[in-house]
């Protein structure tokens, strides 16, 4: 599926295979992951392919690992029996926040997943314990805004990413201090700013699975 | 710009920059090439990712190769000047002909950044000598064949890639018995069927440019 | 300088250099940044030697670009000049917690080399605007703690770290919930709690500089 | 075997071993491939090793796969049974047409270890269902050439690869503009030329085989 | 343990696993290798860390191959049985001498080893024949010492380390000429103050393992 | 040239390149360094290409280092001038010695390089202080024997490689107990068979100069 936010765009994309990487066979237990890729000319300025530098920068495996762990918090591996469901977020045009529609596309591609290995009586039980949805939320200027499109995002104080249930609660809470260090009233800000925009997605999310 | 070809759809990107590669500097002579990649689920069965395998395979630098060299066919390198032109091609799904249809689309992104240096006064002549195209061709079950989908590709007992100039030169020929070796009469039926289908994809690209 | 946190025990080492990197010539600003690496014995099952396996893994990056970006926080870089400072920091023994033991030694090697440029005359003002500390806390068995050894660590429901100011600003919040997601609540008690384990780590700071 | 065509010398060297490839394993066929590679000193300019690279270089993927792919096209994998044979081509000595040198020779490295198959009662069949040469030929100054060396290779202004059976069908077309695009007569013309090239290579062949 | 020569520090740790590396698996005999790594920061001036590298240096790979090397010379594969012992040693600070340091600090964490494995009944003999020293000679300003630290190492003529069984054969000889060729009566001096050295060594080790 | 000795056949070549690497530009001084290869076909059971492994394994590392050093003994790097002498050894068939031969071969190839430049007038002196040969020498059954073959190198007790001066000083003494440690006797032995060995390889390297 292809997510759209603004002017970002990612290509959201579940694979499914039967059987478990080896360090968790034999276990009953299944297994999510994800892998997060930008395309060279997503962004303004073509950067360079990671497949020509022979190396994945730190960027892409801090984005790829909050991905897969991200939707790891609401999946029951039980219920999965061996089955490894493979999130592939590949970015075509980037302005800014695709960690965080990578994960809310994610968490669509994932449910479709499901449905399909629900379909062929391939799982034990219900391997959904609940949805994800992420945002982006900063400072800028003094103010806490939502949703931060690429020129938001170099100018903001502060950057945070939160990834919430469908239930509001909190997976992951990610704020740095781009610029001036943060007080605690500015993160309370932020946080309630952030939950209100997860609940908005969460509704997205629903029409889109129906 | 995005080509499609069948059930083959590739995302075909030109980004310019001022400049040469090193070894070419202060050579008064401009540059082109051409990166191909696949994204993991462009395939039925999901393929690796060749940054995370940290090593690009055999194949993905045969056709970056072979798209650079197309092009660079036609491209007259004092007129362009110190510029540097780089295509990037990405298959988002594939279903046969993925590097020919790279070739064709990339063509066209090529035209475009060659228009926009034009329309910048960056030129200092018309670098472009003529169109390239490209299809692929084959003999299935004894007769020869048009633009092979990925199934039509596998039974194939011989493989064919033509690019072709707009005024029906060729530029390249790459033929492979997949099966059986083939005869002169093949080979020549190939090339006079491939010389009209890429006719046809010259008038598409002239009205894609228009 | 050696830091140790219970049984977490970190090398921490700032390294000075004259001139920065490349992209940044000429700008009259100063670097910092940080490289953390785990000794192969540090944990109790012997880990493989990254250098051994030809790359670093995720994790590594991760931390390497958190303990660089917590102490560029408080950096002034004009104040610095043209020199670059890394900070090294290396885990002999590890029971939890490395990376924020890491930051807030790699904070006193910092304040240590800014010392010797200071006594050199080779700054060009004051380039520390503040202090940094930082703590891991987590929520066990329903209940906030502070300073996670391993096997809590493990047994943690949510692991949450946090990287102060001196004077009880926010650098960094990286919360993620292991088991269950957390609710608003259990986020405000782990960011109390953390905040005033930083104000004692702040004072041993002090007592270590003077 | 050394093979010599002019001043190119290849060292063309079969390895057999009982078994395939894991991907292959139980399906009671063989696999034939190949490596080929230039000794630093084979050029008249020294080239970097690859191995101190780090990395092999596309063209030298693509040759190696093209001779793995050419000899394939007259083994009938069957009656080689489950026996791997690994074809070693070392270029001591470059002066243009190293991979049709290579592909020559190698087909006698082939058919000798064949023979060794042969006489140790290892194969099922008779494996080889003909025999394979290869010559390069190139337009110069406007005329068709045989067997370009070095410094003809350069200014060729087409430069095309022929691999053929033994008895005159084609297993491999490359063709290049490397200056002006060609037209069919002059396609025609270098066909004819190469047919007649690998013809006599054929003999060659069979006088060294007995 | 941390072994302490001069102002050269190295810790050395052995790693017991059950079992052998594959090739060497259902022999019944064991396995001992080691691993040799300096921090960045044990040098004087930083060197680049080899995980950020991404490949090993050659110094490394030799100086690591020479510990195991030399450990294995008193080691009885039988006796060990199929059990692995990994040594590393990580150099803190290097002044001279770090890799015989290594050596002489890997076989008392090594017999440690040997003990651990005898109280746990998992060995089916003595494994160790004998005891392992070394120690650096080398020829400076004509008259040949002992131990040489980093300022000595950097003028010495000649530069030999030797490594010696307890009962005072030699493992390991390598002696290199890095100003002037030395002649045999040089030779023959280096060798025996070498020998006595590994004498005193001996005794040292022996208190330690007591 | 092309050396032989018994069956081991090294190919050693020199390249000549104006300059010097980057970190001894404006030195005034030259450089020499080696790098050794073994074909994979040169050993009787085939061994992988390093190129294709994508990095040099610790035994070729150490032999290039060993036989550069072995060279640069002999070198005057104010006399060489800024010139740059790098020494290919590649193995085409390898029967124990290889790197002993290498060196051997290697100070003739060097030799011929420096008559080359000494002709062109480009050196500023007489680089070479003198002559450079190596042999193996080693223990078998009790009894030193000079040069061995792959099949006493896997039987010997002691394996040394010895590197002379043409007046017969020590360059390079490496010995390993590969089965027991050896005595002092067993030493001295092994030094005077090997120094008389190197005498006899002077005079032919004298021959193949001349």
């Amino acid at each position: 599926m292809l997510v759209e936010f603004g002017r970002t765009r990612v290509l959201c994309a579940a694979s499914v295979t039967e059987g478990v990487p080896r360090w968790r066979k034999g276990s009953g237990l299944g297994w999510v992951s994800a892998e997060y890729a930008m395309l060279p000319r997503s962004t303004n300025t073509r950067s360079d392919r990671e497949s020509v530098k022979g190396r994945i920068g730190g960027r892409t495996h801090e984005i790829s690992r909050l991905i897969g762990r991200s939707l790891r918090a609401v999946v029951d591996y039980k219920a999965l029996g061996e089955n490894t469901i493979l999130l592939d977020c590949d970015v075509l045009q980037a302005d800014g926040g695709t960690r965080t529609a990578a994960i809310t596309g994610a968490y669509v591609a994932l449910a479709d997943a499901v449905s399909y290995l629900r379909d062929r009586k391939a799982l034990k039980g219900e391997p959904l314990t609940g949805s994800v949805s992420a945002v982006s939320v900063g400072i800028i200027d003094g103010a806490p805004m939502l949703d931060l499109c690429y020129e938001e995002d170099v100018r903001a104080e502060t950057d945070m990413n939160l990834v919430l249930t469908g239930d509001g609660k909190f997976i992951e809470v990610q704020g740095t201090a781009e610029g001036a260090p943060f007080d605690r009233a500015e993160l309370d800000a932020l946080l309630s700013l952030g939950t209100a925009g997860c609940e908005e997605l969460t509704k997205l999310q629903l029409e889109a699975l129906a």
